[in-house]
């Protein structure tokens, strides 16, 4: 075994390159972080794993302009089908109902699409910004030198690493490190998963599907490419061996498909030619305790959390939303950390706003898996699970499995002091149809979001064709200039460190309005004016990226000056 | 000078790469015909001339999936602001109206974008294909041998060409040839038109503006990377020489520029570092008396018309909607007779079709040229012209000029004996949000009017949950299959002439539909069936692409199939 004597110096390293820690290195990288990945495989995953893209997670591919490719690859759930035992036999359909519930997003379905695919995604637009992943390089130890923790400019992680085939180690000092490198499970349940195209007579095949027989459960989630994937549970003492592993000499895609099979009838699937991708997996449900050492090494995705595949969010073994979530909410608190513009204790807000989120998440999964696992209502089993039952759970936990329900509380960076109407702090911003002031071009609000690690200001100037309003507005635009001009420096679009996008939206007319009359300060290029018919005053700060962190009146330059001071060294 | 005494032969030859070539060469291409495309410039146009894509033309390309691109690099226009004299002198806003008054298309805008970076949509995609333009090669002459006319077989256009540099002449024998390399005009009048990115207070120098001063008439067409393109009317004896020519050594982008601010006033318009392009030409209007020389020569584009460039399709010298629509009218039936499908009497619609059309189009333009070039009214000028009379003829002929007022009369190919409410034979069919039955997936019908040059049979099947209905279905796809099979067999997606694309559209609930009880016959695959809340019954035939050609009721079999039988060879 050979050593390099010469360490290598990275401000950020992640571990890992599935899902949670691509999201990382991209969105470091795009926010122009020198950021370095490694993998302990040779290879990327290719088919199977992971699914289940929900609307916020792809409103936030949309931020990244990812969103595209992933909707031209990936395949759209609409809606959600239950069936039931039937009298005469078998199953019939009982309900077909939304699969997603919430309605304030642009994208009110879930995407399906293959873990590959969704790596591939980020791997391709790092690429173009000349990132890649190195592996297979295995992490062997970490070590934090606690007495370096709080100097900005030490290196205080050690990371030891080493070659699968070369065996060559490697030193690595880093700044930060963030592990999204999996985690090991309980053994609770297994699990049988199988992808195929379906050569069938069930008519609800294209939808994804919740079938409740006496011959078991079954759960059809539609694929891209025509396929389906199929999820049964099995038994756990038939197929997992005396070590607590999966053996899987003990059952095969035919014994999966006919146990769906069972399920279906009077609906029947022929066996296909080849199957694409099958396992057998047993799971547990867990939330780590810690997500950070010294907030200098972070946690996120699988090492956080696992938690069953089919609460909606159904990936194996892990929770990709959930995953990709925790490394979208650490990476703008890296990048300001790491640029010099935000105090270093910044980076708590990452385990106080993840932690709570995984154990909601991890708390759903266990409802919802036994309401899905138990026995069907019948005259003949009246405790059984009832269809009414089972649609409430799927249906109150709407908001949640579409990923747009999360509410992070006050906090350093969340401030509730002020309030304005349809505009809730600690949640994402709606999408919102708009206007640009200078072309009348319809716009949604969401497009103006984009995950570009600045903090978006939108100033709602209310009725600028009113003298007095507009006299408002210019003071409003007066005392921003005069915050030791440190709005206008930092939302320049020039500057180096710009920290700032300021968006004025006013209620003016657009038969009337003239984009170039409001205070210059307040729009950097003509597409920044909006127009909308809701009449609204004041300022909304929106973090990056798309959670609403504080609102204050337009005349509370003070209140936004003192939000930014908590942690930005720029005030 | 060297000769090839080996002369080739061609199917069909394009002359001329510009937007009414290309899409002609690109389309046939698309269809699978073995095309060549032939220019005498040895390069493609750069910056400047033709913009302003209409709605209908935006379907157009994205029924061939080229929208995309267009949309990104293009600018859209979705206001006209009019500017007229205000009474302290100078001008001041009158009104702001959609630029687009159609609301039955998707794309309710005007797109501005370069001629180059429009030929270059379809040159990248015609690359992909293997098809290049070659150039520069100049036509020398042209002959039809009238005894093979009618000959399906033969080669009956011969076409001499030269290279312009090594001098080499070459002989192309060919089944059809398509000009559309332009045309000269009468001089009429002369304008200057200058591109450039404004430093301007002008607050509507994002929007369409037509502005009439005391001063003179101008207008603005705002353009892609922030750049607008000004119109000005000038005198034709201040830049025309003797020989009718423009000569630009009289006038140059200042002069253009200078003239436009003087009708701003007292908005202005800095002078510009550079000048993107400008020019100064002089039009006229004309309608070609012919088409087409015996149906195996054909002209398209400038070749029939040429027309004033701001009557919103405006284009230097060119009609490039119209242009492109040519090319489009022609494609499908050139591919269905080189494909031996239909009978080469079809050819003889191309001209019936767009002569008239071309005809509507330059009275239009004559008729708003002169408003727009008339002098405003005013309290001392009760004979000008008054914005209302201007926005009524703008408005009247928004229809017209969005390209989504086209209407073709009774031919062999338009058949209006049966009519459906809200259907217009003859016409484009208008948008439409259906769903998918399969899996409720929200998509607009022009999503299946690709430009596939297959005729597409919508089979509104009404509400298949009532039993006696489904009958009715049944015993219409019995009577379909038994067709002499013509139906099934050039409908199959496997088949290598296929001709026909089925798509049910049931007005049953989606709550209950299963999409694979309607007869297989009647969709190939499980995306094909659609869901509509209108309770319609009855076959629509839409033609290659998109226009609406006949309508039959369910028992109306025989009707479908001798509207096909008047044209095709298959029947």
């Amino acid at each position: 075994m050979s050593c390099s004597y010469l360490p290598t110096f990275q401000d950020p390293q992640v571990i890992g390159a599935g899902p949670a820690g691509l999201m990382s290195a991209f969105a470091l990288a795009r926010a122009g972080i020198n950021v370095q990945i490694v993998d302990k495989h040779s290879k990327k995953v290719a088919a199977g794993q992971a699914d289940g893209v929900q609307p916020r997670t792809t409103e936030v591919f949309k931020s990244y302009r990812l969103s595209d490719r992933l909707l031209k690859e990936g395949t759209q759930l609409h809606v959600a089908a239950f069936y039931n035992c039937s009298k005469s036999g078998g199953i019939e359909l009982t309900d077909r109902v939304p699969d997603v519930t919430a309605t304030d997003t642009n994208f009110p379905f879930e995407v399906t699409l293959h873990q590959g695919a969704i790596e591939d995604i980020f791997l391709d637009n790092m690429r173009d910004m000349g990132v890649e992943v190195s592996r297979p390089i295995i992490p062997t130890s970490l070590e934090v030198t606690e007495a370096l923790v709080d100097d900005f400019d030490a290196y205080p992680v050690r990371l030891n690493t080493e070659t699968k085939d070369e065996r060559r180690t490697e030193i690595v000092y880093a700044k930060y490190v963030l592990g999204a490198d999996g985690a090991r499970s309980w053994v609770r349940k297994s699990m049988g998963v199988v992808d195929l195209i379906p050569d069938t007579d069930f008519p609800d095949v294209r939808n994804k599907c919740a079938i409740h027989s006496n011959n078991g459960s079954c759960m059809i989630i539609p694929r891209e490419d025509n396929k389906i994937r199929l999820y049964i549970q099995l038994d756990g003492k038939d197929v997992i061996d005396a070590s607590g592993r999966v053996d899987k000499s003990k059952a095969g895609p035919e014994m999966i498909l006919d146990v769906a099979c069972k399920t279906l009838h009077p609906f029947t699937i022929k066996t296909p030619e080849s199957y694409d991708w099958w396992t057998i997996y047993v799971i547990g449900q867990r939330v780590a305790e810690r997500y950070t050492v010294h907030n200098r090494v972070f946690i996120a995705g699988d090492a956080c959390h696992t938690h069953l595949p089919k609460s909606g969010r159904s990936r194996h073994e892990r929770g990709p939303a959930a995953s990709m979530y925790d490394s979208y909410n650490l990476a703008w608190k890296l990048v300001h950390v790491l640029k010099g513009i935000a105090h270093p204790t910044l980076l708590q807000m990452y385990e106080f706003e993840r932690q709570q989120y995984a154990q909601d998440l991890i708390d759903f999964d266990k409802k919802f898996s036994k309401l899905f696992s138990g026995k069907p209502y019948s005259e003949l089993n009246l405790d059984g699970v009832s269809h009414v039952e089972f649609l409430k759970a799927f249906q109150m936990f709407g908001g949640f499995t579409s990923g747009l329900g999360v509410q992070y509380t006050d906090s350093m960076i969340i401030d509730s002091k002020h309030q304005a109407q349809n505009i809730f702090i600690g949640r994402g911003l709606p999408p919102r149809p708009l206007l640009r002031a200078a072309d009348c071009r319809p716009i949604d609000l969401h497009n103006l979001l984009v995950s570009d690690a600045c903090f978006k200001l939108l100033v709602f100037t209310g009725d600028t064709h009113d003298p007095a309003q507009m006299a408002r507005v210019q003071e409003f635009a007066k005392q921003f200039s005069a915050s030791g001009s440190f709005f206008a420096e930092f939302s320049s679009p020039d500057s180096m460190h710009k920290v700032f996008d300021i968006v004025p939206i006013s209620s003016e007319k657009k038969e009337t309005i003239m984009y170039n009359a409001l205070p210059r300060i307040l729009w950097s290029h003509w597409s920044k004016v909006l127009v909308d018919d809701i009449d609204m005053r004041g300022v909304t700060g929106i973090r990056p990226y798309g959670y609403v962190a504080a609102i204050a009146p337009l005349d509370g330059v003070s209140h936004i000056t003192s939000y930014f001071t908590t942690f930005m060294k720029v005030c």
